[in-house]
């Protein structure tokens, strides 16, 4: 508790952007989120009061963080199982918990544990050698992806394989791997639920990704011209998953849609990027909604404010040309609708570095005009 | 200039809830706002990192502050003139500048410069002495207002005066004073206009706000019923203000609407209380658009988001009862809806500790809404 404001402090693990946007939620909320950042550069450490500086995989560190915090939760999910039962056995509160935070670390533990609740989900094998992966293959046929069971995200841990030798130079690194087959897909959705310890739970709309090169580059919400039908499907899915799973907080559910119907992809437990269309398309943000959640206060409205929305990241381009504050006035002249966020970071080729979005009455207008303001801010042109 | 960022740096000074809500604007444009605060209980001081402590009347404190800053703006009103001509003679950006809010920031000027401009004023004149009162309220009748020349704000520096005793025990406080004819109002309407140094304009609808004891109580969005012809008057006239008199950033002109027509009371350069209602309900932020008007960035659009939208203020309710985070849950719990927007203040009674607002179909039920929701965060039932 915040003795100045009788307010709650939530305290998040990771100091990038998923934390810089839930500060600013937090504002709105009379808090301010208190953030373990890995370096002073993060992106929410140069915009939050409350920021201490250590290392998510120091449980020293996380010890000393979550003293005095509310409730801990996170930007990522890369802090060891053992610290969170650690600091849950201590007597913080932190959500997800250990128990469902365990599956969005472990790919293997996830595929397990949703093929036990029956969800629909690729195909697969555990991979201790080579021989598995053909076995597998003569079965799923050829080429099939070998995932990293840990750690993997934006394309990384993940190979399309074509034959024994390829997937012979994958297994010999040593990563624990999972196979699956390669899902004949139409396109990509995510389905975003809300959970608190009370059960109250809140869905958002389904949304299509798109994703090139492994990274998602595009958001439309709601996913067009997608059956109702097949939309509360998705939607009862990620309820029924984080329900099972006892997760608290956000839960992403990513999906591929095929001929066949929907099988879930991964899952992510926190703010996503497949929901950054919330800030300005929903009632309430994705980012409040997780405060909320985590907080154990009642849900928000998950309504959309406008009937399309798209959402396009924001990578980084190449090397010079025109300044970023150059980019942005240019791109503020030619869309004054488009609503951008930056996430304050050193601009890398190929990083995330914010993204757009475009509420409007037509999803070719602002998919167009969200893809083009992205471009703009890229590249300059 | 953020050399981590590339990005420039405003310094609002003033860390109230404006600032507060600046610092969020700040964040999504890829910034973090330095503040000047009088102190670190201040509601922004709070939740921004870059955050110096001083007197806003203080000119070292003021110059250590401006040092670096890209551009200095202001969350009030209150800093002097000569203060500010000060840091512009030494080679600071400060928007609004020293010719323009002198006239917000004295009332005979602000009323003279406009009565030449031709703009509709009440009835008024300088008070040197009781008579002047006596002689003024001849011709326009009794009760006559008195104002306070400077520093006047939520109803302080306003008094209605009956007869010369009245307002003599006013005159001998001492306080510089102007005579208004009380106007025979219909209702209070405010307009918002953003101007940027190269001279851009964006205007955001007219809305309704209603006042008790002199505070602002709450804002409907846009005006209900208010004819076209006299909406796009106030707003070319808000347009002409800012024009003539070289405001940057944000112009609130606060008007009368009388059976004759519009009539001025109020200028306020900076965001505005009457403009709250923009974070959700108009495509851009009045806090954006103030960074965005005194970074000479082109301004963003300023539809509304949804038809109506009401936005009621948070007044702080009598100690003892349940605490302001329970009654939170409550209300969430009653309306899934209601945008929250708490200031990290100190309940007292009176005090603006927060707003509440409701985008929707339907004014009456929006009003009705964001009514209740403040009821319940200020009383608890």
């Amino acid at each position: 508790m915040d003795t100045r404001t009788g307010l709650p402090v939530v305290g998040m693990v990771g100091g990038g952007q998923l934390a810089r946007m839930t500060h600013q939620a937090a504002i709105s909320l009379g808090q301010s989120l208190r953030v373990l950042a890995a370096t002073p550069e993060d992106g929410a450490a140069l915009v939050a009061t409350d920021v201490r500086i250590g290392d998510h995989t120091d449980l020293a560190a996380l010890q000393a963080f979550a003293k005095d915090c509310d409730v801990v939760t996170f930007d990522h999910e890369h802090v060891p199982t053992e610290h969170v039962r650690a600091l849950a056995a201590a007597g913080t509160a932190v959500y997800p918990g250990a128990d469902a935070l365990c599956y969005a670390q472990d790919k293997r533990a996830m595929r397990e544990r949703l093929g036990a609740l029956g969800a629909p989900v690729p195909r697969w094998a555990p991979v201790p050698a080579p021989a598995e992966v053909a076995a597998f293959a003569a079965e799923a046929g050829w080429p099939v992806v070998l995932k990293g069971i840990r750690g993997g995200y934006d394309g990384r841990g993940v190979w399309l394989v074509s034959t024994v030798d390829e997937a012979r130079s994958v297994v010999d690194s040593g990563i624990p791997l999972l196979v699956e087959e390669r899902v004949p897909l139409r396109r990509e959705l995510a389905v975003q639920v809300a959970r608190s310890p009370f059960g109250q739970v809140a869905v958002y709309p389904v949304v299509q990704t798109v994703q090139q090169a492994g990274i998602c580059v595009e958001v439309l919400a709601p996913a067009p011209g997608l059956p109702a039908d097949l939309a509360v499907e998705a939607q009862e899915l990620a309820v029924r998953i984080a329900s099972a799973l006892d997760v608290v907080g956000l839960l992403a559910v990513e999906l591929f849609e095929t001929d066949a119907g929907l099988v879930v992809n991964e899952l992510a437990m926190r703010p996503h990027n497949a929901g950054h269309w919330t800030i300005e398309g929903a009632r309430t943000s994705q980012f409040e909604q997780h405060l909320r959640a985590v907080l154990d206060y009642p849900l928000g409205a998950t309504e959309p404010t406008a009937p399309a929305v798209a959402m396009a990241n924001v990578l980084g381009g190449p090397a010079g040309g025109m300044s970023l504050d150059e980019r942005l006035h240019h791109l503020f002249a030619a869309d004054p609708g488009a609503r951008v966020h930056l996430y304050g970071k050193q601009v890398r080729p190929g990083r995330k570095i914010g993204h757009v979005t475009v509420p409007g009455a037509d999803l070719a207008d602002v998919r167009r005009r969200a893809r083009r303001a992205a471009r703009w801010l890229r590249e300059g042109t």
